[in-house]
């Protein structure tokens, strides 16, 4: 496969820190061994199909200005079987092990919903040819249910049980595309379940019909055999004013209240957490305190600026930050990181895309490198296990077994009189931090 | 009593909308029926002890701009007795029938926790005393544990047994209070209840901590026989860079967590629900959704400041959008509208005090008038009926009651194919709002 | 003309506040006179061509949703000429007097520039007879500088001399259509005007470029004889990270640092000046007191979201602020009021064109009445100018007249001492306002 | 010296990237030649008072939390002399060489000007004496006029001539006193230089009292022979709700309209520039594109969180975007890098004093050598050269000098047609950017 992107004729190459060839990797070295498992265990990145493939360069404010040569056929399907080998052409070249997709990024809707089936059952069978030939795997796939102009008001959520049950007939198809695919995930991203404004929407009646429709996605995947593993993936805002998965404790609570928690972990994206004002770091924690950080979609965004920019990650704080949460809880598991991320409008080539992921991945080569050096030395570790060691002795344990009272407490404070306050050293810490960058 | 503000010599006038008088009302007419109660009925409208009275207009650049004459006294108990005075003179004259305080508000802090509680009780006794001979009530009692020092780095939430203990200490006394003075609820509001860095924070132990905290507050509630109802006061960030009560959606998933969602309900407050990007309707209308909308917080924040201004009320579309979940739930039960809101800085003036409180009164009066209008009429609801009215035909209601399939959806699109697109109607509904102010 | 909006027949009526008429002016009523003008003479409303007949209802998540009439057509050209006339039937029917446009709204991009320049005469000379025909005119024009991929950079700011060149011929020809079609204002807002990153760029220089670009719009226009009022429309962010023309002060400065001052005022935008942390009433007050408030977008943005949502205007307090300073500047001259708004995604019919334009134009002749009848009643400004009274006497004429000096003011202070800290009122004022609402 | 930070006996060691030592510098090494200076020459590191010294830990919710050895006196005057004591032990231990203060920094308020003018004089002359001892020396002085109550509404822009007249007095001795000290620069910030509502403000009047404070300062510097830089430093909200002095832009904007440009330039602070919606790197390069970088603020804010957080410098990113600025204008003068910093309430050690600011000196020292790297390299500046070429060829350098027209751009494009659009390149801009860190 040498079609697309014939200025990178083989792989992306591992050079070392001393290379200043933007094509060749810096930090990202994938047989590396950090802490017993490879930087390419460690690190499952996956290539996104809708903002590397099918990304133009449009914005609000004007066209498109990224010229792809695999756009340049006259039918549509002959664009998605390009398409289709670009991706894997990228992917292997790129040297990354994954990818992901929406069902309308591999294949074109149709002009009937049996055509756009067809269209989605042809395109698998071409991706999954491209996958037996390079090895490269389905990180996960989803429907998209935002861009087509039925679901303005929502898909699950919809005021209309027709456009719902569209949905979900989408949905199964996409989840059969993914199961044939072998994608070790399934992602749901509400772009239209949200409201613009409360004065026509029922929200109390929309969050119990898309508690309808997991439902039905956990059962047909049970029916099916799928056993990959179900998330969602939060948003605040953008493209409707509220998003009804704001944040990681929203999804959580309606997981909980809607008898899903078994079935569903969270995607967490970086962007999303910065837009709901919450460091990436705060949400991939509340999500793996709870047991349910499943994947990452890796990008950045421009915290001056109030939309979704999915920029490269090349901060080395947040991928740190991210890193150790992490690789604290072990892994991700059959989840990864997925580039959602674009290239800037005016990055207009198709070597920019391989500079920005060239850039994620030593980022979060980088990062993992740095996260797994912190972890093993212990400073920070030891910090905190030191802050926090009353809570292990007699009356810590005491109050966290529930038998404690008020009274007890009381009494505590009648013989102990005042605590002394701790310092808790923010900035010595961060200094700590930087010594490892 | 007339004794600090004397320039109010008697209670606060309704007039009517041709008055001028900025010590009289023009909508807040206590007596006057609406649907059936009173507006006194509908506004349990509170006045907050510590903005009200112990508000000095310090910020974070410059110290007390006013200058209360019951803080001209020397001593901390005879200083906190004025101020109760004050208090109950104030929300006499302003015709209010309750307040709310913390209990650092009503009596000074002493040297020891003994003399807290000690001083504590002086205070709950004249402060009895004065609700006997005025009629006023207790909305709600809170405890104070953010403003001393010792709360640095959290109560509940504290790395150190022995501040989890002093704070479990001084609720029980709070709550005791409240019991005593017959307060209809209790509030906690978790200021230091958060994290400023992740690298010293292990944030999973400290939901675990707080979570044991209520519990003990529920049983010891459960033993003195005190029945109000526990409320939770959400707030994003402002203390600590962030606070574990972010949000509604937050707080409800930590109650489902923690098994105390039969025992709490939510205290929303207006400029605590935009500083975690959402409106207050929203707040509202996610708490009231899950049954927990127990009580308000009224007030006002700027959108374009990124701090909790604690302004007045005085917007007629933020009171009437809320006035509309209120009347559309029932009322707040046990709950009321608690006027966390403070005078400008440079309003320094105890005339200031009566001028900001009547245009809030007046305010929310006048929002209660016009949403009790829009409901009557129903044109927002008919509409609202109407284009979820699919949801009360046979496949929606299968749909909800969990008798459907992806593999019936999809029958379901193939027999009727493409759904048709509706107008969600945003600005039309926007006129019917204005035709309403 | 009625073949596009033929569910309105006739004129939009004038019917009062007692109307419940969807279709009908509560408060707009173009002849009643106030303040010695009619109301149509106060505000001069313009409909925006691109939002209004241009718009698609896409977004950057979903595709055009809004299926237009005069969008119906084979050919460019033909869509072209069945927009300008569903424009004025719009606009005739609306009972408004003006509208604005962009070259690229008015006629289609041609092959070459020449071809885009004859696209752009022929339509003129349509719009020209449309004029005649209906006697509505032409508020402002302007070019399109930042939807063509060829402006990605920059047009004016450009770093490739070649682009400059070409929006250099472009605006030319677009001036020369305004100038033809009488209009009497001609914009330049700079979409593409600022920077994605510092890392490639050098704001010094492309700042003098813009210099450049603007002085000879100047010469062109003294060449070719047209008098319209040149007008600078800041925004700060959005298309790019950082938008030169962040805001009303950053416009003025730079105006100020390329002697461009005489030949320049602003176009101030409502959603704009909240992106950049203003409220409109601060951007138009900042304007007004440079002299340089020539004419107003009028839309409403979300403050809690971070893009333009450009929603219409119904929001009373912001509007009764703005009609504030346009009346107390004695209104806008050649400038008006531009409904630079769209319909939501969801608001798909063309009746939601005219609920959302009556809507704004209700609210804003609202306002008018009410902020007229506050600068008449004086309460307000008689308060403002006790406030500053003292610089209207001797201490403070000798300051303002530069004849004061730190150590007369010295000397002032050891003989007056400490000086009286008055209330700021706020919250007084805030009721005034709603008194009035 | 060796009283109050006796865990710190003598000065802080440079030990090298190897040292683990919390009380060493890794990268800051004062006599270290970058490109022909000297570190401590580059950067003029100064401490600033109010946080370091002055600074209690108290915020809106809660007390002093910090416990300071030289605050443990009985008389204002006794702390004001040990607090000056500690301030040169501690500068001289960390081995920087200026410090700032507000003139109520260094002496207390007295009853009356007079009282409060002979605190400043004595404390004046004991900080010569101590300067003498010490070589430390003065980079810039300013007088506080927004903490006293008197200047609630503004100090130069105070609607009361008597509260104008007290902010000049104070400032003809904050400007002796500096002088007296000799220092570098002095400084404006106008803390209280803003409105909370534009209802009771007359903002045109207000800036041009402004501009009369700021002649008659320049007026007093001539006369006694001050020789030192005028700073105004840019904030845009807090303490008010719209401060004047908004950013650099407005700065310039103000200075230009009130003819004082000749006389001041600018201190840009980094958590000031964010919460104007700006990146440092931004304001920084405004102030110097127009000549008026004149010092800097350094600090960093926390883009989630909506106040000034004025947190130590720890980001590396953000400083080496800095310090290209400052590199490429040649340095700062007789500025410096003010450490506008305070440690988190919860840091309260005097040991954490020393962790934050050589965390802060550390990661500038760092940035200096990344930047003078990638000045010396020219990758970036190179691409930017080559990015910008045709405005150094003939049409571009025409354009430039004023010598084109909008006749000969449409010619051009009549005889080169459409342009070629280039890649912005920006990904790969940021990872070169990284391949330096």
């Amino acid at each position: 496969m040498n079609r697309f992107f014939t200025e990178v004729p083989t792989n992306i190459p591992y050079e070392g820190t001393a290379s200043r060839d933007p094509l060749a990797f810096r930090y990202f070295n994938p047989e590396q061994v950090v802490n017993g498992k490879t930087m390419e265990e460690h690190l499952r990145f996956s290539v996104a199909y809708w903002h590397t493939f099918k990304g133009s360069g449009q914005d609000p404010f004007g066209g498109a200005s990224f010229d792809r040569p695999w756009n340049r056929f006259s039918s549509d399907m002959d664009i998605a079987k390009a398409t289709c080998e670009a991706t894997f052409e990228f992917v292997t070249k790129l040297g990354v092990r994954y990818y992901c997709f929406h069902d309308r990024d591999l294949a074109p809707e149709g002009q009937t919903f049996s055509e756009s089936c067809k269209n989605l059952e042809a395109m698998v069978a071409l991706a999954k040819t491209f996958q037996e030939q390079t090895g490269v795997k389905l990180l996960w796939g989803t429907a998209n249910l935002f861009g087509h102009p039925r679901y303005t008001h929502g898909a699950g959520t919809n005021p209309d049980v027709h456009v719902f049950a569209y949905a979900a007939a989408q949905i199964k198809h996409a989840i059969a595309a993914t199961h044939e695919l072998n994608g070790e995930n399934y992602v749901f991203w509400g772009g239209r379940e949200g409201y613009d404004t409360l004065l026509n929407t029922d929200m109390n009646k929309e969050a119990r019909q898309m508690a309808r429709l997991f439902h039905m996605a956990v059962d047909y995947a049970a029916k099916i055999g799928f056993t990959g593993q179900f998330l969602i993936e939060p948003k605040p805002k953008e493209p409707t004013k509220h998003q009804y998965d704001y944040d990681a404790a929203t999804v959580l609570n309606f997981l909980q209240t809607y008898d899903l928690s078994d079935h569903f972990k969270l995607n967490i994206e970086a962007n999303h957490a910065t837009l709901a004002g919450h460091s990436f770091a705060h949400e991939l924690t509340v999500a793996s305190d709870a047991g349910k950080l499943g994947s990452m979609d890796i990008n950045r965004g421009d915290l001056l600026l109030g939309w979704d920019t999915d920029q490269f990650p090349t901060d080395l704080y947040d991928t740190v930050y991210a890193m150790l949460v992490v690789l604290r809880q072990g892994g991700l598991g059959s989840g990864g990181l997925n580039f959602d991320a674009k290239p800037k409008r005016g990055s207009i080539g198709t070597e920019d895309l391989f500079y920005a992921h060239i850039g994620g991945m030593d980022t979060f080569a980088r990062a993992l490198l740095i996260a797994d050096q912190i972890i093993s030395d212990g400073l920070i570790s030891d910090f905190v296990a030191k802050r926090y060691h009353s809570w292990s002795e007699k009356t810590g344990k005491e109050i966290l077994a529930g038998n404690a009272s008020f009274e007890k407490m009381e009494a505590y404070i009648n013989k102990h009189g005042e605590p002394v306050l701790q310092s808790g050293r923010q900035e010595y810490l961060e200094n700590v931090i930087n010594s490892y960058i």
